[in-house]
């Protein structure tokens, strides 16, 4: 079975009552009405379901294929899906109209995303690490770069690489070694690089690869390095297709999962040096990169999500059909489906409330970021950012840790057939567990989070988040059939402000303070993950509260309730223990000697 | 990289010191001196780490093949490796002199089972299976069957397979439809059974199935099922093997890992009915099967340790030859280690650590095991079979959800090139993962928990052991550097009391009593581990500090320490959250509509 439907329920939830369509009203979004984004959700979810969602266990199964002469081959249909999107118009679809896209807020590009990451997450990266490209050269390139490639890599025909990692150089960038010699206007690139997404395939006519190197003067660290842009096909004056430029994919990774992604290790210069031409300023390569990076973690989040979706659905249509034993409920009658039996409904339910309040806080930072760029007012466009900055690294590891969690969850309600591959539940377990290393480990976004994110501003966009969760839970007590989550979710509230606080005060110690933040880095990121989820289900629980009250009869309501009650009165407590590992302290990780 | 060195170590500290050798004390293990231990431990560690551990990588890559014949050829080296142990008498260790075994008690027949899962996981499935076969026979078999199959079993030169499961009766069993029709002093079998772990392969010379199923006159449900030996040959009067029984290897499943070990379906009777042998009492199959599982669960928990263990010397070696970044203590200076940065290092430590508590509590079951056997005193011996029957189902579940983190975990540490199925990282999770589904699957072993093994003594057994986590914590508090995490025990013991209440007496109410164990058997199953491990820790913490006291300056004891401060106050925090989560009631779980 391989079932995917996009929950463009969930996300019209989301999008409509959540957010209220906040970002609509942004200037420059005049042409995006709710008639419009309906549309859209709908003829994306087609897409997914239709083209993309079928071929996702292909992909698993035949993976990508290397040939000797260094091409690669995607699996079966791949191409044509790719196709399929780029001619629907997609790949541009949060893409500014200046830059030839459609310009559709991002809290909208996101809810496409995560249909077509949960329809097929392989393929879904190829246009992630398009958009990152598109938004480097948009942020960074030349006037002549842009003219030559931003058009192909908005419409899709083209698509880009980040080309980052070394063997010696994953975390930490600054030990870059690929060198980029000047010569004319241009440089030759050489060296290695590994882990690239999607690095060689057969799906686009031309891919644009994003290369960190140095030039040989360059200082070591950070500053010596540069960002240059390296197309597979050299292209001419005319736009035309030139000679094949010195790059081969020298071979693809084995993975645990996501098969149908061709991870190459990539061969700059092998044959005199390929040629590459600097984006943006000279040993600035990091920051332009990272640019990028911050909404390249958002999008892994989504991703998370995605799956995180796909496996719900598939868990709840198996716990729907199978039958096996008798539940309470039907005690001395006939058999029951397991999705009776209350222990597997607490699987299922989990999976349901976790993976819908992951989707409201991702869609929730999606919104601010449409705020950053689109607001007339400069304090809220500061603000905006401010709060996504703080909210991406928390998307990104909340949502992919849980997603993993999520996906074994999902094998586990299938029983034995779970852990046969034929079923397609441990795929997504699979699949699932590269979104918490890639972009950034999720240690990394932690060290993120405590670190630059909270010190730099003393906590302030952290505190005003807090501040908001203590507003809905307020509201969610004077509602007398929420007052008990509202005070539940209260309690999460103060036990992030507290844990934050310990985090800043010991963060700034001169002395302990890098210690502090890698100690406590992890769990105060579980701790607000959770917090902050458990918030959106609360606002998630007074708009089907009126919902209701208002008279619908819909069931979605009705669920949604019971997933609030989860998250807040089930979930959310073993998060907040995370406050007490804080306070715990960090001794015996300082004392502990490793031996192997 | 492929690294296993048995824990001997640690094995050696929870026998003799956590334990203090108590079992090698009892009647009957008159022979097995602390001398002797410490050899059979020291012999497994080669077996495990020189013959069984570098076959684990072949047995994932190669698995095990099927031919159009049906038979089934296990990976490269898996024949011999078995045969290796076979030679070197380990199939008997555990078992009685009187049924040709070597008489070891259960702790440290646990202990070498925890190496020979942890160096290779599908092989070990092979004894684990037979052991299951032998303790159905000696408890349930008639003299002329155990005269003829015992000896050839307990030698492991036949191996053995239980055959319960069937494509309409997994976790409920009263649906198994095989049909066993009598011809004389046998029967005849036909049907199909799937999920056959080691079902057919090449690595012995006889494979003895024990089969559930059901004569034509027999009731429905439980009492209609009786248990049956079908060997794969025929074994003549003197002993020898004689014609091929009609039992063929239909297929075999294509499994997210555990590659090496073969799971089959067999077919019975596609030519006129296998020979089957009933084993002890028409209509009592399923009672007989039990009185294996019940141990088997024990020895799936251990195989659980033995898995996480590798994984944690995976990630341990990985993490101080992997050099990225600058950690605090660092500064300014050379690149370090990733085991410096404290980020990692929280996953190094909650993966020793947490291993290191599973162990114990494994271990200290195996140890009421052979009290429950062993001991002269009735008393004592029906205590401990009671304290027994409470843990395993907690070993089983919560061994292997653990087990399950902490090889993800192992992955994350790697980054990037633990999602390289070449490192060898990934086939651990891949491994792991089927050990929370068989052998019952946790939310089967929670039911039995919270229905079965709390209401039938009203919670007695598990009351004495929280006794027992009490008087560990008051033992603590008089040690001026244990108080702390003496007081942080009490109140997990305090949190798994009430919670324990709290389920008895919703579980009795004959209206919703069945619900309520349902609802809250997982989240109590989840404390009552958290809890347990907590102890063991906290025991390992006086050991270790009394060690240090007397002068002792070993590494074990300072890295044990860290272990225990971790457990008690960076995990049990999460874990009792359970209790919350039981109080949070079971209306959201029982108010969810699923829709698909």
């Amino acid at each position: 079975m391989n079932y995917y439907a996009a929950p463009v329920r969930d996300l019209r939830f989301v999008l409509e009552e959540l957010l209220a369509h906040r970002s609509l009203a942004l200037p420059g979004f005049e042409e995006a009405t709710p008639d419009l984004v309906e549309a859209v959700l709908e003829e994306a979810a087609k897409l997914a379901g239709d083209v993309w969602g079928p071929l996702n266990s292909v992909g698993d199964r035949q993976g990508a294929k290397r040939h000797t002469d260094g091409s690669v081959t995607t699996s079966e249909g791949f191409a044509a899906a790719y196709q399929a999107y780029v001619e629907g118009g997609w790949n541009g679809i949060g893409v500014s109209e200046a830059l030839g896209g459609q310009n559709l807020p991002e809290v909208v590009a996101s809810a496409v995303q995560e249909m077509l990451h949960g329809a097929n997450m392989a393929l879904g990266l190829c246009p992630m690490l398009t958009a990152g490209a598109i938004e480097a050269l948009a942020h960074h390139g030349s006037e002549a770069l842009k003219t030559t490639y931003l058009p192909k890599l908005v419409e899709g025909t083209w698509t880009g690489t980040m080309n980052l990692t070394e063997p010696q150089a994953g975390s930490d960038l600054s030990k870059v070694r690929t060198k980029a010699v000047p010569e004319g206007d241009y440089y030759r690139i050489s060296g290695q690089k590994i882990y690239i997404t999607w690095g060689e395939h057969d799906a686009a006519e031309n891919i644009i690869h994003l290369v960190l190197a140095r030039k040989p003067d360059a200082p070591e660290g950070n500053k010596g390095i540069s960002l240059f842009l390296v197309p597979k096909f050299l292209v001419n004056a005319d736009g035309s297709l030139g000679e094949r430029n010195d790059v081969t994919c020298a071979s693809i990774e084995h993975k645990l999962g996501i098969h149908g992604s061709p991870t190459c290790t990539l061969s700059f210069g092998e044959n005199g040096g390929a040629i590459g031409y600097l984006v943006g300023e000279e040993g600035r390569g990091l920051n332009h990169m990272f640019t990028m990076m911050n909404e390249a973690r958002h999008k892994v989040g989504i991703q998370g999500i995605g799956v995180a979706e796909r496996a719900c659905q598939h868990a709840f249509a198996y716990a729907l059909d199978r039958t096996q034993g008798r539940s309470p409920k039907s005690r001395g009658g006939n058999e029951c489906t397991i999705s009776d039996h209350l222990d597997v409904r607490r699987m299922l339910l989990s999976m349901r409330a976790r993976t819908d309040a992951l989707r409201a806080l991702a869609l929730y930072c999606a919104g601010q970021l449409d705020l950053a760029r689109h607001s007339e007012s400069d304090t809220e466009r500061q603000t905006a950012q401010a709060c996504a900055d703080v909210l991406i690294p928390i998307v990104k590891s909340f949502s992919t840790d849980q997603a993993v969690d999520i996906a074994s969850m999902g094998i586990q309600v299938h029983g034995g057939m779970g852990y046969v591959e034929e079923t397609g539940a441990a795929q997504l377990l699979r699949d699932a567990r590269i979104a918490p290393i890639y972009e950034g480990t999720n240690g990394i976004q932690a060290l993120d989070l405590a670190g630059r994110k909270l010190q730099r501003d003393g906590g302030a966009a952290l505190s005003a988040l807090i501040d908001e969760v203590q507003k809905t839970a307020e509201t969610m007590r004077s509602e007398p059939s929420l007052a008990g989550m509202g005070s539940a979710l209260a309690v999460g509230a103060d036990d992030l402000r507290a844990a934050m606080q310990l985090v800043l005060e010991q963060g700034s110690d001169p002395e302990t303070g890098p210690d502090a933040v890698q100690a406590y880095a992890t769990p105060l990121l579980s701790l607000a993950g959770h917090v902050l989820c458990a918030w959106q289900m609360g606002n998630a629980a007074l708009h089907a509260t009126s919902a209701l009250q208002k008279g619908s009869d819909e069931p979605f309501y009705r669920a949604k309730l019971c997933s609030a009650n989860f998250v807040i009165t089930q979930w959310l407590p073993a998060g907040r223990a995370q406050r007490a590992v804080i306070e715990a302290g960090m001794q015996c990780l300082n004392d502990f000697e490793l031996t192997p």
